[in-house]
């Protein structure tokens, strides 16, 4: 057990699983292209199957230097990360849903932000300010909800397309305060209700601001620390 | 009055009263459906009654709680708002006012922020922030209404829909200002004017250079406390 | 001398001259209105002519209580300013200057900065943090310079419009700063030559970074402040 | 050899070679003109090959100042900087290849930075904040990457303009995290998948998060120093 927990943190162990999610990561770009052959995409099927081979080792050396203490490996969250991806690529997605599985062996290529120590520390430390922002956030989602509902009592009939359900209306407002050609969603409404302007700019003036006392927040968050 | 007192301030109070929060609005979703049939309709109106009801003996618990001293209860600017929400939510509106009746009811949301003590907290701190910004919102505005006549004199001939008048020409220039699309504005002045993109470059330079100031402005306001 | 220049520092002298500013500002808006007869549009200019003399009288004032040593007149930036809107005022625009004229006039409205002691600091801790930006501007120039020849070289042929001549292509380069439609504008090119996204990202890279720069320079530049 | 080290240093010589920089620019912006004679082409040409021939005579200067350490000279990355336009300016491109040798030319412009003090300390201070960035911006394209694919996967068959293959949708998640009308490019999937607004809604979130992030990463950078 020593040896396999010598293993398991060896430099040269660490290099060799961010070859393999590199070259998974490569193999899944290659994949996009369109000119591919069947025989070429059975080789890539094969080796992506090689991969997840190493994936399952990988885990099951990691648990049983852990082992007795499993608890012990499941503790950083990052372990459990790399876990749910190898337990998800087990599953075998075919048919319609073949895109899902696709789509999950995408998440292999995140692993490299679990396996390189400076991205994981970036990402930790972003993972580490959201609660400090969990307020501001319900307070725009308050905002979001007020400014949905009354979008869509008011605009609903003349402008159906992106005030006609409260799912729609959320969406407008999230690409307005994106400040994403809102104006052309205003002047819609502007032709049929003179005071339309005062929803829109208030909105955007209002949603702005929180953003941007969000943003001071992180800065003083960071600033204290 | 000591008991008034007491249960006004218990947490189990509150947390009823935040779910009445909740319950209005998600009702005040739901009615946004245009699947509902009269009978539900006609259910969700009277548990809008009963909700409007509790904000009503709440309010007079608080006012109890509070005499003989009133002032007391109304010196807090959320029991000016709380209270605000249910004398304006008893005014009866019908017929082409109704719209303005639902627009109010959603104001009750917004009561989740009076309620909850960490968004009252940032709502208030955002609200302090406002008058260190009052005078550069005073500049910003000579800087519109400078533009905005100018725009008029210029413009209001060969690009109408956009300087066509005073009003108008005031909310092209917010739109400049989130930087909306302005060179579809400006590529009409261009093609009669070969001068007109100074004025809206100019415009751009100097609107978010203020913008900008105002933002480090609050940035350093927030650093000094 | 000594009761003009105690006149022209009294509170109630200053308020008279911020009402005349106001009383200017709110005639040249109601100038934009096309609803006027001509009476109104008479009785409009004589009080413009008054307003004026108003104003040229406080010039006089100002430079009297300073006499003989005008030059502490002048040393002022803001009395510089005043005067010259004065002077400027009393030139007659007519014929197919008219336009200008009125655009000078609007100079006036301007005036509250330099009347109102808050805006008057404001501006002139704005105009103040414009040395220390002198050098990130030559820098962005030198940028802008590259790219707006490059952008010709390249592009004028396929894309006249948007890179038919060097001021045409400063213009362009400004838009795509403030990310302004810039696909719109790269989708043309990126038609006729596969590497056309490598001029435009590579340009909002390298400018957004260091209007970014700019940006946190300002920032320091008031934190040491 | 002292004496040319003394020239060298001097500030004349500083200020020709900043004029013939300046001069080299203008000719530059002349050339961008449609409206030049063959005449006046020669002329300029002409002068491109004497101010070529004074970058030259510049850095065989400078070498033989730091003669016979040579080392000296290139341990400097501007003077690397500097030889490396003037022995590309040496290189004859011709036919096809001339717009190559035309924008290399425009690199002379950029030599204004290498002369100038100021502009050197100002990107050679960018520079250095290169380093402190690389991971965050090796996690944006672990995230590019990510989405670049996936986005593939799931749009190329309904929307391949924007997603028909990896470098593409790398371009479009550019366009999309500078918030370039990222709606239209979603209201095309929105219209075939119920769900794609998840992942532009999420990409956005994310990437704008890591973007402010990176930002508020220099500031505090700055603030170190
Ligand atoms: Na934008
Ligand atoms: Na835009």
């Amino acid at each position: 057990q020593a040896k396999v927990n010598a293993l398991v943190h060896n430099q040269w162990f660490e290099r060799f699983i961010i070859s393999v999610i590199v070259l998974s990561g490569i193999l899944i770009g290659i994949e996009t292209s369109r000119s591919l052959s069947q025989g070429q995409l059975h080789w890539i099927e094969t080796i992506h199957a090689i991969i997840l081979g190493i994936f399952v080792i990988e885990v099951i050396l990691k648990l049983y230097a852990c082992a007795p203490d499993v608890k012990k490996y499941f503790k950083d969250g990052w372990n459990v990360f790399d876990f749910s991806i190898v337990v998800v690529a087990l599953i075998p997605f075919t048919g319609q849903f073949a895109v899902i599985g696709r789509l999950l062996r995408l998440l292999r290529v995140a692993r490299l932000i679990s396996v390189l120590p400076e991205l994981r520390l970036i990402v930790t430390t972003l993972i580490k300010t959201i609660p400090s922002m969990f307020h501001v956030v319900v307070l725009m989602l308050v905002l979001f909800y007020i400014y949905a509902v009354a979008g869509f009592n008011l605009f609903h009939e003349s402008n159906p397309q992106y005030w006609g359900d409260l799912g729609t209306s959320m969406l407008t407002l999230f690409r307005i305060v994106t400040l994403e050609s809102w104006t052309q969603i205003m002047y819609i409404d502007l032709a049929v209700h003179d005071w339309a302007w005062i929803f829109y700019v208030s909105f955007i003036v209002i949603g702005t601001f929180i953003i941007i006392n969000l943003f001071i927040a992180l800065v003083l968050n960071n600033l204290d620390e």
